[in-house]
């Protein structure tokens, strides 16, 4: 029985909580099938810069390296968001976990379950069968550029780089993609203002041809932020950089009904981590309000990264199974809410 | 009897038919005020381009100047679109002007029309009595910083930088807004990743003394893209850079149930512009589908500009009659609807 190696970065706030459900179903999983996780939990975060003074310590990007992948619950703390002249923030360590683990691609699904459609703010019929996943690059753009102050104190810049390489690895992941969903793919840029964006769309153009039975549709982000809304079924990849991906992904998230249901996978050079979409909502925390369902679907991702798919498949039974009878948290079940403990206990349970 | 100068740049696709609907009802207006407005047009954008080479000819800029307010349809081509070696674009000449005009700050209104409640994508209960005006900054930040290829053509760069003085002017005025509002201000940015947003919020956080009254919150662009939809009723003012503008304030118009109803003033140094948030929807160009309301509303907010208040009113009145009656076009009524024109006349006749 070969041992799978699994870091556990909980993280701050409702990370934590949400972590320990998204174990319990990885345990459960372990025992149904007779695998071996080996689950080792790390620092990183506001919680490490509380302990060590590094949001990133050496031992959990050691750790993280030697992984065969990572499960991450979620990062960050208000009291470093207001504090404009704090040098050491939680955020650095996630992003610079990102870089050195080549982590380029984020994929995020995002589909309207059928029993949560009433508590989307989006009408049924707008949003019914919406079923598409954002390829967000993670590596590149104005988040890793040189950033600064002007020597006179007076300004502040951010560079925002893409390089022809950098587009084109995430680029292939979401015709790829797309080739085996739907076969449509979207860019969205700012070409008529940003070289970058102009940039992306030469290459994405030219490699189209490489993939002749997706269509690519090129839209502007201010429009995409749009049709987000308005028409989220015409979406099937959706292809785009670093901020705008940060920006239109955490607003699709909307359609789902809640934040608390959609996970993500950052994949790239190695190792792969998985996590929730959703952040770690400190005002939350400890309250046992949490919804457990994101960071147990990113379980389900990390499976299926491992090619372990059938168990994959069990978990994803397993929410339908939670979701189908209500045991769900109170944002999506306010009249008869579970904690995020039961629900974990739920759906490891139906495993 | 002065006469009021307002220089009228039709622009491209559909902006030519909502300017026409635009300037008669500004005919309308000074006939039932017995006011004299110098209306003249000029070229801008794409039909500037095809018939002078530039986007925005000398002649353009010199009246836009010497005007005493400017009234503006759409620019935008998709031949230039897709085509990102092209070295003029329809684009440059609006953020020309914009940059020469010192139109620092974009104001965008958002409101929820109640008869218009069931067009949203949005339920009803989440957009019923949403009452928010959006301030974008608009002649600084990643559009107009330095950008270009790397020697090797193998990368791009866009700069985004933003001084402490360009920041607090427009701050400012969303402050005083917020002051004869409902005293709240919401900034969005992305503190926790990029330079210049902590100087956004160091600034706005040093000048909320001076507004005591005035409630601050500060949101990551990324949650404020799920806010907007989640619950726009929590916003009063919002504040916010150029490209976080740009993509926030085109996602809150699907609020409205229609892009074709919002219009925006562009303010700074002296003469102000007014023009429609949408674009020139190039695929409704010349068949009389193209909502008129968002540029007789830009009107609205021109006369107000001007402090004819009266004058303003009046056209509002207007707008709202066609509303109540259900004289629209297409996309708000799609059973029988009316034409571009035929909305135009209406409003136009009604004062
Ligand atoms: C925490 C923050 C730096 C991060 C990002 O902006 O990438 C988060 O919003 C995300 O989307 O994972
Ligand atoms: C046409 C384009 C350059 C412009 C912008 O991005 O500013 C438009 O989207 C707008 O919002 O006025």
């Amino acid at each position: 029985m070969k041992t799978i190696k699994i870091a556990v970065l909980p993280g701050d706030g409702i990370g934590p909580e949400v972590c320990r459900q998204a174990v319990k179903v990885l345990e459960a999983v372990a025992e149904r099938f007779d695998h071996h996780f080996d689950l080792q939990t790390y620092l990183m975060g506001a919680c490490a810069i509380d302990a060590t003074g590094n949001p990133l310590p050496d031992e959990t990007l050691d750790a993280c390296r030697a992984a065969d992948a990572v499960l991450l619950g979620a990062i960050g703390d208000p009291k470093y968001d207001n504090d404009p002249s704090a040098k050491v923030r939680p955020e650095q360590g996630l992003l610079r976990l990102r870089k050195e683990l080549g982590l380029f691609a984020n994929i995020r699904p995002v589909a309207a379950y059928d029993v949560l459609l009433p508590h989307s703010p989006l009408k049924t019929e707008r949003i019914k069968d919406t079923d598409m996943v954002i390829f967000r690059e993670l590596t590149g753009g104005i988040y890793f550029g040189e950033k600064g102050r002007t020597a006179d104190g007076e300004g502040a810049y951010d560079h925002c780089t893409y390089s022809r390489h950098e587009i084109r690895r995430i680029a292939h992941l979401a015709f790829q993609a797309a080739a085996c969903r739907r076969q449509h793919l979207t860019l969205v840029d700012k070409a008529n203002v940003l070289e970058t964006s102009r940039l992306w769309r030469e290459e994405v153009r030219e490699m189209a041809h490489q993939y002749p039975e997706v269509t690519v549709d090129y839209l502007f982000v201010d429009n995409a932020a749009m049709q987000m809304i308005l028409n989220p079924k015409q979406f099937d990849v959706v292809l785009t950089e670093n901020m705008f991906g940060d920006i239109i992904s955490d607003e699709a998230s909307v359609i789902a009904g809640s934040m608390g249901l959609l996970p993500s996978a950052s994949v790239g050079e190695e190792v792969a981590l998985f996590e929730p979409i959703h952040g770690s909502y400190p005002q939350a925390k400890g309250k046992g309000i949490a919804n457990p369902i994101a960071a147990i679907l990113s379980v389900a991702m990390l499976l299926e990264h491992l090619e372990l798919f059938s168990e994959a498949a069990l978990v994803r039974e397993a929410v339908d199974e939670a979701l189908n009878n209500s045991v769900l948290t109170p944002e999506l079940n306010p009249t008869a809410p579970y904690t995020t403990e039961e629900v974990g206990n739920y759906i490891a349970f139906w495993i």
